[in-house]
This record gives structure tokens, C-alpha cells and sequence, in this order.
């Protein structure tokens, strides 16, 4: 166990990193040469200019003014700054949500950190339980702690008081936080410009019919079952073959560009390449010639299966976008069942049209079934089996496997310094690679479920993430050894004795959690705001591929907030903050520091950096409020196991009846508010409806949604449409990707395809 | 353990009293006297007349025609005789959907029955393991367990192989079956003929409204948001007060009765009562004479609560029932969420106008989520804790108890037979009264839950009785012990004991259990047909109630199918037949009996006697898939149980895969059907509104809807109406309760007054 001394080391080295991080941050975001890594969404929005437009050359690349370096933290209250009503306008609901998420566990940690200090520690370090032990190492930080109570104390109610204290804080904190942010979203929905979405109802699973094509199957049941609110819909073509060649063509493209900038660079010498595999073997052709002369042919291949798609019946999937002359018809249609049968013409609210996950529209419900207890029954394998194959891999990553398996290397490994090499990193590597390629597992997993738009499946990812977080690094970090290990251990165990197992285990792995704290939390975070990857991507790109302005745009890579992954990160925190408030609340200062610097540091990435793909309007919210509360369950469960081995099993029912409350209240809260999240009520629908029709009363909306779902490798084509009228001049094109919106479709060259095609990747 | 000689004189002792009830009910049934109580069915309907109207005074009282005792089982195949489709028309889809759970039983145990004798029988037989043990009773029902294949063998596959067939099988016809009914629930709500709840739709929690009242703020909030389908709305009152005046007069009226009825027959002494406590106490009075001052008073009394129900504005709850134009317009309401508050204005289908539950109609959520908690936890002691205030009650009805408590009756207790009486009887009258009255509690915890119809309370309170036979019952049985103590072994064990526990005691209980099947299946049905209980309650109020014709009509108790009862213990029958298919096949055909016997009598019973209250369209068919899934779960649970005691551990994947597919199936099931219990199809409703309109161009909806759902005890009264106009005159009532079709509300005399209020009783 690590003395309080051992505490401070650590967090002086991680502080000194996260000081270095933060330098270095505001030392490279001040080159101009930098500028569009670190304020790309300003430059997505069309309000900054490049800075390296004028002045000498060193100055186009360096920051020479040495004034700015010394303020080196004034990005800070500058992120902080922004109020949060213009934030939503410039970031959107979702990231002003997601950063919520911190300024929640500061709200809910502040006064708990306040309290435990006020009043359990004092009573910790008194109790001098730990004194008496003479054969035992204690350290400090276990004085702090519920350890150094005696058995059966009378001061152990001070710590099951507390419990219902901060039970109670917390769920009054989450309750209000969910009103607000049901609130914001409701009022973000309805001071939302007009967008397809709000007009429009996926239709899945229509049933074949024999003499009526899709589109007209459609037309008539919806013509007939909503007589006074259809007005349109858009059938959906299985473009994958034909998104496959775009992203084909984006790729020769790309090293055409590089063979120009090379060739331009050197004039002398035209680049040259092989045709065979990675250009590495084969003939050795002119390599310029040669992309223009195969890009055209994909070009050409690409134009043919669009012709195919659109022509062939058998390309239309059985699901199509049904718009509605009002957003109550729609409503109305989204919220309730159209067929006897309710797995046919399923119906729900359209997602935006860039949130949609194409691929997965076609799925029929039995198939869908099938799928979600594959993956179900693969999650559970993954998440409690998966130390296996890493013990695997990392047996054979020793220096045994690999002598046997690659005999050629073993005159290598034999020299003593690879051998250590070897020996100390390989395992480590080996398990790192298994986590990080995690999240790719996951939204593939999540994918194969059928969810319909991005959003779905990054929450989806989000709920599985958080199952393996909580297996594997919470569980996994308190009882030493493999899930599985584990997982057979609870089933051959009574169900009592695992709280009392894993509750006496807590505040022994204190010191291990405040480790991982300043480590993943502290120095994770600051690295997150220097942007190691996307910086040396960027300037990679810049040097080799870009040559217009548009390349330049491409280059930037502004990223995205990343849910799936960080905020299942985020609810760790929250379990630990939660189950230490009162076995060991000296953990509680290290989380705060983790809550606000996160929120500073994402405020100022959403702020400057970060592009959301898609707007949700924080329809997350539901799962990040039951993440928290089952993090309370757990604390509660482990506090009553805990408690029991100190001789105060008598507590149980208190602690019980204090779970059974918070089971209520999360009840409570899923009939108060998740709705908000889930439908649209027709109150707000027929308000903007009326709203609307007073203010443009002339408005075509049959124009405006006409083109609003076509699958985005088709944009531009001759489409199938319900009503054979070609206005397409006379219109303007909807914008269903904010990035997109710049491209125009005219004519229709080879030069504008690429231009178009690529703008979508 | 008993032997094949001790089931077989248990059989011979419940087969005779089977036949002596048969025999009873086919005399009983056959004399003209008791016509109206096993025929009432067909007298409500009007169509059966009382054959004691002619012939001689003997033949109107006894059936002189001998020839007809000879076939005295022949209402068996009259009963099996009407089509189901007629059936249907006659007894409602409610009572058929119950009948067709026997006639589950009987598909899905057959062939198992079969195949079990067939295959695992012969098995079990030729194990051979129980002649070598000598030093352990068995019986030889045992013999033909699994308890007589030796550990480890081989022939334990067949068992395993046996359980995957079941299993399937038991999902192939639950599947047709759900399927079925929901195809018979959409076709009878297709082809209903047009009914108030068809339009109308049930709104809660209406937020209150300082410058309006209820109904303006339910006229305005309905005509803004559903323009083009709000057709009226109906207040809804608060009458509980006058509902109680109502039943006070209905037992004055029953007295008067009586003393009228006594008067004439014995006209030269007019008969007296006291005016105290239950006419024993206090002053003399001549008895007619008083009870019609008393009644004339209670009505006066009621006709002002009436005036004051309706002009108190305070009296209005804030729920009402808002009505459509058409089917389209109502599901739609119901299907959606109105207000950006989930928690106001919620909607839902109405239910039925009789099927309303008036009492719970202003339950506002906050209440609601309060008082469900509190029913959970209550619920969970109830049925775990069942036993203790039994045993404490069980313990003052012994000797020792009585002579503490009651010491006057020291003396006769000291008797001797008195004492051997008590001592026999007393904890078994105690337990019993437990037991019977558990009904009634139960649904006393589902009227708090807030249910706003009988249906659903009907539903809840069988889940619950569901749970308790569960525990008490079947689990209770097995392991003998109170649930209480086994609880605290649960969770003092290891999970993967429990199977093994329980699995091990599944054979040695077979021989109880088919006791207790033709106890509780065999007899006790048979007694359900003789119908004791109504036969004396005819007879006593016959003869000192009935004076008019419609006097005889009420004195009639047709009685109902309690769904709440009846359902859940059939289901202990599937449950008894899962568990012990694989384990104990013997027990099989004694189901098959229950099934066949069942089947028989209460097809006799609903379409001779039973009037159902109201008609769900057999809404709680989802309940009772649910519950067959859960016995198929347990005895898949309990066979890994037994099998891992037999050496035969590694089976425990194969049946955890079986169990893994048994709750895909039902998710699958559900998402296939259950919304054709829950939601209206818009297809259907759209459906039959263009045919009706069709139809009947001219209907007057407005008319026809406007006093549906007036509280029972306020029918026929002047209410406050949204739209003012009165056109009492021109249209004819709605029937809103079968029974009361027949009264007709004309000019409002006491006399008619107190016959029309009867009517609802």
C-alpha cells in the first residue's frame, strides 16, 4: 500500500506532465502554421481566415511575438467565457450536453467532498483501529478511511447517515438536471430552423407486393391511411456498391494529387509507379498518366452503377422516408402502428438526413432478432471472457512463444538487450492493442443490430462500453484477476457475500484508483487538447496532397466528440467518486480536479475544434442519468457489504431501503422525462406548425423535402420521385450535411463529380 | 414415498367423488327449479323462459321424466358442440381465449405425453439404479423417474435431447397460439359493432387552470392540438360519495323486500323491527312502514348529493374522456404524448364505459409512482413473509393459545372431544382463511396501483396470485419450509445451488403433486360445475326477496370467470407438466385429465352460465405467454439442477443455450404480436371508419357518444355538457353496461329512480 509520500511523487510527475502538455499546447497553437489543427471549426464556419496570408515569410509560420507566449493559460477563461445559449448555437445541443456532463459530477462531487471532509474524516482519523495493528501495513491514506473504525462503532452511522445524504444530494442534482436538459432540448427542438427531418417518418419492413413497385406501394398506403397529411416520400436504393466506388476513386484521386505536388515540387523528374500490388511490383508505368487514365475509368464505372441502382427495382430496399405536409401528421405517424402486423411498416422519427446509417435500412425484423441475441450472447463472451485471448497473445508475445513460432529470429532475441525489450514491452503492447481496437469491436457489434442512424449506434456503443468498463476496469481493478475467474467465482458463491467480497476490497485499492486518476484523468486529459495525431496528420497531408484551397479544408480534420467511447470513461468517475465518498473520501479532491479540468479542456475543444457529425439535441441523456444511477446502486451494494464485515450487518435493511429508493426514483425520472427524448409531442409540433404557416404561408415544402434523403453517393442523379415533376432548377438544393452545403450540383462533369463525391467523405 | 398402490387409491377415492358431483350436477340441473341457476346465461339473454310456467305443481318444482337421469353426462357434448366462431357471439372473446389455455395445455402435453412414454419411460424403467440402493425407500412411481438412471449415463442424452424436443415444440405452439388469438382479437375488434370506447379516449392529469375549468381547459387544449378529429369530451365526477348513498338504498330496498314478501304470506301480522343496531337494539317500529320512510329519505338525500356532484366544481377530477370523429382520430390521440410534460395530459384508450374504474380516474403521478413502490416492497413481503402471521395465528388457535387469551372458556375447552376438534381443526380453518382471503387483498394492492379499468386490475392481481403460487405453492411444496426461510437460504447459498437444491427434491415430490392434481384439478373442478354457492343464494333469496320478475332476473348470480384466480393456478399445471416431463413422466397423464375435464366444464360454463362484466378482447393473452415462457425457463433451470447432481455437469451449456433461446423467443414473440393487445392499428381504424361512413352517412356521433361514460351513479342526471344543447328526447341512451340495456331512463320518479340505480349493482 502506497503512503501518502508515494501519493505526492505520482502526483508530481503527473503534474509536471500535464504542465508540459499545456505548454506545449500553447506553444504549438500559437504557430500559424498550426492554426488550422487547433481552431478548424472556425474555419469550417467560414469566420477565420488563414493568418499566414500576409507578412514575411517567417511570420506566416512562426509566432515571433513573445508577449503571447507568457499568457500561455489565457485559452482557459477564454473557453469559459462563451455563455452557454451562443455555445448551443455554435456547437449544438449535443456537445453543450456532453460538457454538462462535467459541470454535473462538480455539482454533485463539491458538496459531497465538502461534507466528507467536514465530517468522515475527522471521524476516520481518530478512530485508530489501525494504531492497535502492529503486523499489518497501513499507510496514511488508510487512516483517512472507514479502515481505521473499530468493529461494530457507533461511528459507523455517522458513515450510513452520510450515505443517505449524498444519495439524496445526488438524486436531487440529477433531477434537476434532467429538467433542465429535457427542457433545453425540448426548447432547442423548437427554435430549430425547418429541417427535413422534422417533416419526415422512416418507414421499415414494407411488405413485397406483386404489382405495385415499392414507391407505389408506399404512396398508396400512406395516401390512404393519412389522407389528409401525406405529401411525399423517397424511396431508398442500395448504393453500396456504388459508395464502395466513390471511396475507390477518393483514393486513386488522392495520389494523383501527390504525384502532381511531387512532379510540381520536382519538375525535372516525372514520378513513376508499378501497376501491380501496392504499386510495388508489375509494370513500371508514368504514375500521373496513369491515376488520370484509371480515375476516368472509375469515374466511368461509377456513372454506369449509378444508371444500374437507379433503373434496377431490385436496388430499392423495403424502407423508404415518408414526409408529411405538417410536422403533427409526422408525428402523428412516428408515434403510433400502422398495420395489423407489427413488425410491417414500422415507423419512426427520420433521423437527420447525415445521420443516417444507410447500410442497415433493409433489415427485416426476424433477421434483426437473430442478430441482437448473437451479439448479446457475444457481449457477454467479450465482456467476461476477454482476458483470454490477451493471455494468449501475450504468452505467445514472450520470448519462448516467439522463438518457437518464428525460429528465423532467434539468433536475434538471444542478444540481452532485445530479450529485455521484448520482455517488457510486448505483453504490454499486446494488451493495449486489444483495448484499443475495443471501441472498433464494439461499433461494429453495434452495427450489426440494425440501428438505423449514427447517433443510435454511437449510444448503443456507449451502453456496451460502459458494461466492459465496469467489468473489466472497475471490478477487474478491485478483485485481482480475470473476469471470468471472477464470473465463477460469483456463481459458486452465496449472492450475500460478493458485496462483503468486493466492499472490503475497496478502500484497500484507494491509493491504485488515485493513481489511475491522475494518470487516465489528469495527463489523459491534457494530452486530449494537444492533438498529437490529427497536428502531424494535418501537416503530413498539407505537404503531400494539398493543392487548392479545398484540400486545404479536407486536410483539417476537426474530429469529433466521441461518445461512445468517453463518456462511459466519464461514468467511471463517477463510480469511484460515489463508492469512495464514504469509505475513503481523500479520493474525492483528485476527481474534482478531473471534472473541472475536463470541462475546461472540452469546452475549449468544442468551442474551437471539434465538428459534430450529426445533432441528436442530447438524446443521450437518458443513458448518461441511468449510468449514474446504477453507479449509486453499486455504491450502495458495496457499502452494505462493507459494512457487514464491520460488524454492523444490522445496516443492511437501512442501506437496503435506500436502494430500493433510488431504484424508485430512476423509475420516477423514466415516466417524468425520458419521453422528451424518445417522441415529440404534438403540442410542440402543432405550435410550430401553426407558427410556420403564419409566418410563410406560401412556402413549397414538396420542394424543400424532395431531395432531402437520397442517399448520398446518389446526390445529383435522375431519381426515381413520387411525382414525376422535374423543378430541379428551379429549386434550391437542401443541405443535409453542414459540410456539403458549400458544393453545388450543376452540371455534370467528370471534374464536379469528384469534387461532389469526394465532399462527402 | 408412496407407492403405485397408494396413487391408485388416491385416484379411486377423487374419481368417486368426481362422479358423485357429476352425478348431483345432472340431477340438480335437471329439475325445473333450479333452471336459473345453471342456465342463468340463456334467461339474460332472453331467450330461455322459467318451465315451471305450466304443467302440474309437481312438474314445476321436480323433472318427473326419468329417461333424461339416464344420460346424465350428456352436457359434455353439448357443451363441445357450439362453433367456436358462435361461441364468440355468445360469451364474448374474453371467455373463449380463456378456454382455448386448456385447450394449450392439452396441444402442447399430448405429444410430449407421448413421446415422454415412448422414449424416456422405457429409459427410466430399464435403469435398473434404485434396485441396487437397499437401504432407501422408493416407490415405484420412482422406478420410472430419472431417479433410476445411474449417474453419468449415457442415457441421460435422451433426457437432454427430450428437453431441447419439448421445448421446442412448446414454442411452436405458443407461437401458433399467439398468433391465433391475436389474429381473433383483431378480427372481433374489426368486426365489433360501434362502441363509445372505440372513439374515446381516456385523458389523466389535467393540469389545472386558474381561469378556466376543466372542461373549457380539456374543449381548448383537444380543439387546438386535434383540430380536425376533437369531437366532445365528457367530465368525469367525483361520485364515490353518491355511489355509497346508492348501496345504502339498495339494502334498505332488499329489506323492504323482505318484510313485504314476509307480510304477505302471513298477512295478519304485520312484521316489526328495532331502529338500533342491526335491528336489534333501540325502539319498535312496524318494520314496511320504516323502511319506506328510511328510503324515501335516502332519496331525497341522494338527489341533492346529485345536485351538488354536479354543480360543485370542486367535484370535477381532473381526468375526462374525450371522444373523436373518428377511430382514426381516438388512436392516434391515444398512441400519443400530447404535452411537453410526460406526465400531464396523458392518453390512453378508454376502456370499455363498464369496464371503467372510477375510483382511480384522478390519481395524479407523482401518487402514483408513490403508492406503486409501496405495493412492490408490500408485495415481496407478502409473499415471502405469507407464512409468519399464519403460524402466529396458527399458534393462539391452539389450546394453550385460546385458553390464555379467551379464559371464560377455559372449562368447555378442557373437554375432551371439544379439545381434540380445536386442536384438529383450528390451524387448518386458520390457514384456509388465509389463504381465501389473499384474493381479495390482492386486488386491493392492484385498485391502489391506480388502474383505471376492471380489466386491468383483473390482470395485475393475477400476476400477483401468479407470483405467490409460484413461491408458496410450487416452490414451497418442494422445498417444505417457509418462504421466508428459504429466501434467507437463497441468499446465504451459491447461485448455482439453488437449480441443484430444488432440482433434486423435483422427483421425490411427483407422487404429491399428483395428489394435489386431482385434489385441487380433478375434484375441485368437478365441484366448480355443481356450483353449490349460487344454488343456496338462489333458493334463500328466491324465497324471501323475489317478488317481481325482475327481482327473480337479479336474484340470479350468473357470476363470472375470475381471471385473477383461475389463470395462475392452471398455470402451476403447465409449470407442473414442464418441470416434470423430463424428470417424472408419469404425472403427465393426470394433467392431460385436468386439461380434457377442465376444458369440458368451463366451455359448459360460459356458455350456460357466466356473464361476463366486461370484454377485454382477450387483452391478457400476453400475460399468460409470459407466465408458460416462465415455467418453461424454471424447468429448464431445475433439469440443469438435476443433471449436474447426476454427474452430468457438462450438460449445463447445452441447457443454458436452451434456456438463452427460450427468452429470445419470447422477445421475439413479443415484438411480433403484443402490440395487437396494446395498440390500435391505424390501418384497421382507418378501415373501419371509411366503411361506416359508407354506411351510414347521416350518424349523429356527437349524440351517440355524449352520455357513454357518465359515472354510473349519475346516469340519467342533468350534467354539465360541453355542448350545451339538450336533446335528451331525440336520442336513445347508450347502453353502456349489457344488463342495463334493459331499463329505460324516462320521466325521473323514486320508483324508477331506485329500480334504475339497482340496476347497476
Amino acid at each position: 500500500m502506497a503512503s501518502l509520500q508515494d501519493i505526492a511523487t505520482s502526483a508530481y510527475i503527473n503534474l509536471l506532465s500535464v504542465l508540459m502538455f499545456l505548454l506545449g499546447f500553447a506553444f504549438l497553437r500559437l504557430q500559424p502554421i498550426n492554426d488550422r489543427v487547433y481552431f478548424p471549426k472556425w474555419y469550417l464556419k467560414g469566420i477565420r481566415e488563414s493568418p499566414n496570408k500576409s507578412g514575411t515569410l517567417v511570420k506566416k509560420f512562426v509566432n515571433l511575438d513573445f508577449k503571447t507566449y507568457l499568457f500561455f493559460w489565457n485559452w482557459m477563461p477564454a473557453a469559459l467565457r462563451m455563455p452557454e445559449s451562443e455555445l448551443i448555437d455554435h456547437a449544438g445541443l449535443d456537445s453543450v450536453v456532453y460538457i454538462r456532463i462535467y459541470l454535473l459530477g462538480l455539482k454533485i462531487f463539491v458538496p459531497i467532498a465538502i461534507l466528507s471532509f467536514a465530517v468522515l474524516v475527522p471521524l476516520n482519523c481518530t478512530g485508530k483501529t489501525l494504531d492497535d495493528i502492529k503486523d499489518l501495513t497501513y499507510s496514511d491514506i488508510d487512516k483517512l478511511s472507514i479502515s481505521n473504525i473499530p468493529s461494530g462503532s457507533f461511528r459507523l452511522s455517522a458513515h450510513i447517515i452520510m450515505a443517505y445524504v449524498f444519495t439524496f444530494w445526488t438524486c436531487y442534482i440529477l433531477y434537476k438536471e434532467y429538467e433542465i436538459i429535457s427542457d433545453k432540448r425540448l426548447e432547442f427542438i423548437a427554435s430549430e430552423n425547418r429541417r427535413p427531418d422534422q417533416f419526415t417518418v422512416l418507414v421499415r419492413n414494407i411488405p413485397p407486393e406483386s404489382d405495385e413497385s415499392v414507391s407505389e406501394h408506399v404512396e398508396h398506403f400512406f395516401s390512404v391511411n393519412h389522407p389528409e397529411h401525406y405529401l411525399t416520400h423517397q424511396v431508398v436504393y442500395n448504393a453500396n456498391k456504388l459508395a464502395k466506388l466513390v471511396k475507390e476513386l477518393k483514393s486513386w484521386q488522392n495520389w494523383l494529387s501527390y504525384y502532381e505536388t511531387r512532379f510540381e515540387r520536382n519538375p525535372k523528374k516525372r514520378p513513376r509507379t508499378k501497376t501491380g500490388l501496392w504499386g510495388l511490383f508489375g509494370r513500371s508505368v508514368d504514375a500521373i498518366e496513369y491515376h488520370k487514365t484509371e480515375i476516368e475509368k472509375i469515374i466511368q464505372e461509377e456513372i454506369d452503377e449509378r444508371e444500374k441502382v437507379i433503373s434496377d427495382p431490385k436496388s430499392i430496399v423495403p424502407a423508404a422516408f415518408v414526409s408529411f405536409k405538417s410536422r403533427w401528421g409526422a408525428a402523428v405517424c412516428a408515434q403510433t402502428q400502422q398495420s395489423r402486423n407489427p413488425t410491417l411498416w414500422l415507423t419512426e422519427w427520420a433521423p437527420e438526413p447525415c445521420d443516417v446509417y444507410w447500410d442497415n435500412l433493409a433489415m427485416p425484423y426476424v433477421q434483426l432478432t437473430v442478430k441482437q441475441l448473437i451479439i448479446a450472447v457475444t457481449m457477454f463472451f467479450l465482456t467476461f471472457f476477454f482476458m483470454i485471448p490477451i493471455a494468449f497473445v501475450q504468452s505467445l508475445a514472450s520470448i519462448e512463444g516467439i522463438q518457437k513460432v518464428l525460429v528465423f529470429l532467434r539468433p536475434l532475441i538471444r542478444m540481452k538487450r532485445v530479450k529485455s525489450v521484448v520482455q517488457g514491452f510486448l505483453p504490454g503492447i499486446a494488451l493495449k492493442m486489444f483495448t484499443a481496437s475495443l471501441p472498433t469491436i464494439l461499433v461494429q457489434m453495434s452495427k450489426m443490430e440494425g440501428h438505423t442512424c449514427h447517433s443510435a449506434l454511437d449510444r448503443r456503443t456507449a451502453g456496451k462500453y460502459h458494461l466492459f468498463v465496469l467489468v473489466n476496469v472497475f471490478l477487474g481493478s478491485i478483485i485481482t484477476g480475470a473476469a471470468f475467474d471472477q464470473l465463477y467465482a460469483f456463481l459458486n458463491e452465496a449472492p450475500s457475500s460478493i458485496p462483503k467480497t468486493v466492499g472490503v476490497a475497496i478502500p484497500m485499492k484507494a491509493t491504485f484508483f488515485i493513481t489511475y486518476i491522475m494518470v487516465d484523468g489528469w495527463a489523459g486529459i491534457a494530452a486530449e487538447i494537444i492533438r498529437v495525431v490529427p497536428l502531424i496528420k494535418f501537416h503530413f497531408k498539407n505537404t503531400f496532397f494539398v493543392k487548392t484551397k479545398q484540400d486545404k479544408e479536407e486536410a483539417m480534420d476537426p474530429g469529433s466528440l466521441s461518445f461512445a467511447t468517453t463518456e462511459p470513461r466519464i461514468q467511471l468517475y463517477f463510480l469511484l467518486g460515489l463508492v469512495y465518498s464514504v469509505a475513503t473520501p481523500i479520493i474525492l479532491p483528485f476527481i474534482l480536479v478531473f471534472f473541472a479540468f475536463s470541462y475546461t479542456v472540452y469546452r475549449h475543444q468544442i468551442i474551437n475544434v471539434y465538428d459534430q457529425n450529426y445533432e441528436s439535441g442530447g438524446r443521450f441523456w437518458p443513458d448518461v442519468h441511468r449510468r449514474i444511477i446504477i453507479s449509486l446502486i453499486i455504491s450502495q451494494v458495496l457499502l452494505m457489504g462493507l459494512l457487514s464485515t464491520k460488524n454492523a450487518a444490522k445496516s443492511t435493511p437501512l442501506l437496503l431501503v435506500l436502494a430500493l429508493f433510488t431504484i424508485w426514483f430512476h423509475i420516477f425520472c423514466k415516466g417524468r422525462f425520458e419521453s422528451a427524448f424518445v417522441k415529440f409531442p404534438l403540442q410542440e409540433a402543432m405550435k410550430k406548425d401553426t407558427t410556420e404557416r403564419a409566418k410563410e404561408p406560401k412556402l413549397d415544402l414538396k420542394a424543400y423535402l424532395r431531395d432531402a434523403y437520397v442517399h448520398p453517393a446518389l446526390k445529383g442523379a435522375e431519381i426515381e420521385r413520387p411525382a414525376a415533376v422535374d423543378e430541379e432548377e428551379k429549386n434550391p438544393l437542401v443541405s443535409t450535411k453542414r459540410r456539403t452545403s458549400k458544393s453545388s450540383s450543376g452540371s455534370f462533369g467528370a471534374e464536379d463529380a469528384i469534387e461532389e463525391l469526394l465532399s462527402y467523405l
